[in-house]
């Protein structure tokens, strides 16, 4: 967890030009929720299959209804597939996610994507027996580097307590749920999240991004432009030089849009992990995923056509929500450093947190601790 | 099983212009070996969770050696989404399968993928921990006309046991495996495959086809043109007219190609359903995997570049590729027909299958046993 | 032209099981014109850059508005991309079409897509100064066997005359417009047409077709499941027996739907395509683009949202959208060989008309001039 | 032309960490070789269609032979895909191009593809008559803010002057070719290029970029990651406030890669893209083309199979390529904007050079010359 740890707005680092929303956070996104299961046992050596166990699971529900009777639009983007994301080949099919948005360490995915089914089952007992059946969505990053990772120690119960526990309201962040066993830029990753507003004059939307960052190496690290990874060199823990990580990222919006549109989000998405200093390296899964919770699939419904509203895409508010999905993401990157705290793993394998101090005097000697915004 | 009924050929149907190869089966290209577990258990009412149990799995293995390590240039076709396909986008990605292909009934595919994980680490100690981890490729269609899908009875050892039994030479069909509970144009339907050898001229290269087959309605069926489906439809179950199966399709090959040329191939394997009949209900998840065993990738090249042979696209050997491609598909959804028997499962469901003695008297009344070929 | 000859459905021929429209053709889609300038001129040696002269356009214009200022949902599926398929890539990205569809033989695309150019220009004098330019949507066949591509006869005015005379109504099929020089399945080839009205509990939608057809081989005609071309495979000229042709497939409907259902809708006319005998071969540049026009996307709407309604996709309407556009596509391919005329050109180049009476005998022979239906 | 203005590198500003080549450009790729031809004509209010005349063409040459007859290796990536890029269809498919590379002005387009056809024709008379016709390729930017982009003054000869032209060595940048006419986060922009060498270790390929920048508003532009755009916000042409322009991003190397992985290439230079503060607005058409001219693909090979040595994908090789693909975008990007001098066009429209010494000093303020690197 990350109590004693300031966000990274909270420091007094203010990433882009646009206002976050109350709790800087993907459930600034009405009805959305996240849970986190965390799970930490043992150190010592790797006894692979047994521990030390360093990982978890993340969920996001994007509203609180039945997510099977009440599907949302939806639509990946790989900027680098290399990893896992169960589930992309239907979205990409039917344009809607139908269960909670499962994140969690590499090796347990096919465990969670049964929990899933699972889940369904609970809610529904027609599906797939006289209904369709479900298509879960779980999508990873490998913590490879402190936990057991053979052991798959997340169970099937896991990811339903995480869905039982998901909350709207503050985030945790950092060491929690997937983001347990996470490195991020050579440092401690995990979890992190923010979001944006937009102005009345564009609706009011919000943007809503939570990360899972477990990318990058230590000197592509860059904060509101700032060179900190260069900058924080000499601190670096060699084993986090090769960049074998990913990065999921998932946009919520409040924005009424289909798949298309939302797919045009997940690649802006992948410019705000740019803006970090990533370069989707090749070890990298990175995934986005992005849904509106605006508009609600009927699973069967009663009537031969539906309909949609659906935001215009030639106008100025389009931009907005493409520049409240980099800015989101952005800071939910910053974020998850800011809150992972230094853990230690399998083998004695350390991962370090983030020096917010040394951090925010680099900022500050760069001059961009914010970007100088003349309104 | 199907011992006692005759594939298509042997009983005189010959499908499209092309010879197949020794044993008309995938495992005519050199190296690939299949494997099922079949799980056939109780009848009577449906206990969800409990059974009846008419379900089970196939295997795939593209080359008789270590997966992980030597991976094998593959592409996916989605020609209608709607399923699951665990593993496309990272296939789509780096362009090659790196795991046996396991095909289940819909609700299995979490605990396969895990068991493909666990295969992979029984062979590579080293996955996950000090190298990447692996990407399990599992695909399926729904049995839930007669099997209890909530149950999930196939079990992680289950998929071990299918890859420990593959074999080369003679393939089951019909009724075994992943095929035991699946139903095909409104008849019993399950596993089939054939294959396709082209000349020397154009290298002997072999085509291999394997399909789960679980689609169509009765009025749809065509076989080598003749309308079948709509003579034989006062023999249908009328609970089979609701078109909401699927069908996979995996094609092998040992023609050189990388995963460009082979995404060509799985976009012609859907050209060979069509002469099927099928139309790709929207409830028919339709996917095609396609793969060289020519080429091998290793997981970690010694080298900083690597050699690869490949089929010059723009002569006549490509067009021949295509043509194998959309016979040994036709053909192999037409054996998984001839092959699968009448089965009865949950709530008394039963699937009957295809009369052969009818349909053979239907091609042979509409001349169509086999193709005109004047050579 | 074709006045002399019956279209399939004239003759006796009855493609699948759906009712045709009125007309039988695109045009059966309410407000859908298509409009033709067909180019002959000259005989005897090639004289490259000179002639002779056996090409055209034709133009489809889904509503008879203003299209850049009105917009139609629209998708393109790619089954073969050896070709030019211009806009295709904006169509991806906004899921509109804001031009005529122009059709074309393929040296003459770029001079259509500056006329279509000029068409914006001239309707919209905004266009490319104080608004956006427009994405002109082009697409082509080679007719080099019979035409001297190299001088592009088409010119800009052509495609502004084929736009002025558009026309709902009855569309001329085979050696017209964009079809004047194409060959298909070693028959003289080029524009056909056909459509499938869905019953009333469906809506009533229509879905049509409109083919250029100019690909395949005459061994691998099939007509409603017949092997019509290995039976006629005496009567060929050899000079066709290479598959280097293509085919475009435009699909028009009045159901609301938009991009990504349209897509769907395009990979379904691929399947209608493959029961013409097609192997979509190496050198066939197969193109599908599928419009709705029920729906209209405004330039510079007024409203930050708008509102669409959308045909739902998990019933059964959708797939008889599907069953439409497969017996559309494959009428319309028939009807372009029932149009079209034999037709001497350049060196004396001669491309056959199909012989409808033959082809009439061998259909009876094979009880295939209509599908068993029994209502 | 840029004569008189120092390149970034030139003025200090070292962008990123890897090493450029001799020039700096994409013509540091061996046998890689850029042409323009530039047209400015005319000055006062717009006469639609008649002038004043703010535009070109510029091409890029992958290597010195016969295009048609020996292809290279490409793929596309369309970040955003609203904008023209006539050839992407046949590219993603054949994974190759086969002509010169054309960059213009929108409405040229046509006008352009024309002329890559006739080139081929000049070159290949068998071209479109015994063997297939040519996927020309050609893309662009919008000069409407400058130019009288009715006119269409690109004419085909143009392009293929452009073509004779072109050159190895320096790569003229700025208000050259198709960059005459063009805007680049609220300045004038135009054509750029860069270029980064690998070490020895990874085999000392090459990778260059050049750009034809048309996008972005002022306030978005970051050089080095310090905020330029808003620190000179005070400077700005209200005018270049809506972000409507483009950006064409064309990616060279000498490294052995097919399709599939140039398509890796190019999803990098869209982070390039967004680090110099690009969000991808929805106006503007941001397409990446990335090939490699180590591997030719012979038009019509004899033999049925070919060779291709292929770089492997899963060392750190890879990473130095993708990083070197997105230091040499964001270098070329602001070296368009250093040589880029005020245009003034149709109606008065001004657009204003980056003023390079308040650049300088800003850069200088927040200590981003260069990045802190230890080496």
């Amino acid at each position: 967890m990350s109590d004693g740890r300031p966000r990274a707005r909270d420091a007094g680092v203010q990433i882009g030009t646009m206002d976050p929303g109350p709790l800087n956070a993907i459930t600034d996104v009405p009805d959305v929720r996240v849970g986190h299961v965390t799970l930490v046992n043992g150190d010592g050596p790797h006894r692979p299959g047994k521990g030390p166990v360093r990982t978890g699971v993340s969920v996001i529900l994007p509203h609180s209804g039945n997510m099977f009777r009440e599907k949302v639009p939806a639509a990946v983007f790989a900027l680098n597939g290399f990893g896992k994301c169960i589930g992309q080949e239907q979205i990409d099919e039917l344009g809607v996610i139908e269960s909670p948005i499962a994140l969690t360490g590499t090796m347990n995915v096919g465990i969670l994507a049964d929990g899933l089914i699972q889940h369904a089952i609970n809610l529904n007992p027609d599906c797939g027996v006289s209904t369709s059946t479900v298509n879960p969505v779980v999508t990873e990053c490998s913590d490879a580097f402190l936990n057991d990772q053979h052991g798959r120690h997340v169970r099937q119960h896991h990811v339903l307590e995480a869905i039982d526990g998901a909350r709207q309201g503050r985030v945790p962040e950092g060491n929690v749920g997937a983001g347990t066993g996470m490195s991020l830029f050579g440092f401690k990753g995990g979890i992190g999240t923010a979001s944006r507003v937009l102005s009345d004059d564009f609706g009011g939307y919000t943007v809503g991004a939570l990360v899972l960052g477990n990318c990058g190496t230590s000197d592509q690290l860059r904060i509101n432009g700032a060179p900190v990874g260069l900058e924080l060199a000499d601190n670096l823990d060699a084993r986090a030089e090769r960049d074998t990580g990913s990065i999921i990222i998932v946009i919520g919006t409040n924005a009424p849009m289909l798949d298309r549109a939302l797919g045009r989000l997940a690649r802006r998405a992948g410019m705000g992990l740019a803006r970090t200093g990533s370069i989707a390296a090749h070890g990298s899964g990175d995934y986005i995923l992005a849904f509106s919770n605006a508009l609600r699939v009927p699973h069967e419904p009663e009537s031969p056509t539906l309909e949609f509203k659906h935001v215009v895409e030639t106008g100025p508010l389009i931009d907005a929500l493409f520049q409240a999905t980099i800015e989101a993401t952005e800071e939910a990157i910053i974020n998850a450093l800011f809150a992972a705290e230094t853990m230690t793993g399998r083998d004695g394998n350390a991962r370090y947190e983030l020096p917010i101090d040394r951090t925010v005097a680099i900022l500050t000697r760069y001059g961009l601790m914010r970007l100088p915004i003349h309104r």
